[in-house]
């Protein structure tokens, strides 16, 4: 049971936001919604993109505009049908596909 | 010393155990015993898989299902080698590999 | 607008320093003085690297030598330039490179 299948990052910051909800939940929300086989979503201690504007977690870790990478995982076609909507809603950050090996999608009962 | 490796990708949660042990637990130390090249264990604030039940940390960080992604770096053959068992440890996630070069493997006295 | 790039891994720990700075803060801000396209920083619970030794959290997640995995994005030659600096500061850890297609490099004003 292993296949091909893509990894998707896309890199946004904690304070962006889409129609006034946390970007990065919009995006996630809308990954299920599409029946993507699955998504995670990380927070980083500190970061920057292109605009050279460095993010940092607050001193006693507050900070609201962490650097955030959603990872999500499924076959090409499907991530890639996804990416059509998402892009239009990322003002800011990098998108990147990987490929990948799927050794097992488990949902034991 | 450039080198082909793997990047071995699992996907379970904060709160899955293996013989009431947190699973991420025992996985990072199985690959340790049996020599992995390297390993460490990334908490997401929130996501889903095929279950699609969302996991969210709750709201004062104090959820103790988060999504767990733990990353590995080995040779192929050691990975899939790991991989025979450890897969029998996950009973809900996904397992990738990925292809990388290994630029450096670092250790100094 | 899709092209390839690379990504770079380089898994560290948090305690490691350079010049009495903490390595993943001078890597992350030369990476950006050398205007790669974005790089992050995530920390991780627990891990381990070949020298063997476990690195858990501390029990009120304190601890200050946690997993330190730093993510760069760019195109390949841009990587390894930076990366003939980079790795004389690691005196311990994994440094890898990935392919990757890059959708997006997203700044909108």
């Amino acid at each position: 049971m292993t296949a091909p299948v893509k990894v998707l990052l896309i890199f946004v910051n904690e304070a962006d936001v889409w129609h006034n909800r946390p970007l990065y939940q919009v995006i996630v929300e809308r990954l299920r919604q599409l029946d993507v086989a699955g998504a995670t979503v990380l927070t980083g201690l500190m970061g920057f993109g292109h605009h050279q504007r460095m993010h940092h977690k607050g001193l006693f870790g507050v900070s609201d505009d962490r650097p955030i990478t959603i990872v999500a995982v499924d076959q090409e076609g499907q991530l890639r049908a996804a990416l059509k909507e998402l892009r239009t809603m990322v003002r800011e950050g990098l998108i990147l596909l990987l490929d990948a090996e799927l050794v097992a999608d488990v949902v034991r009962s």
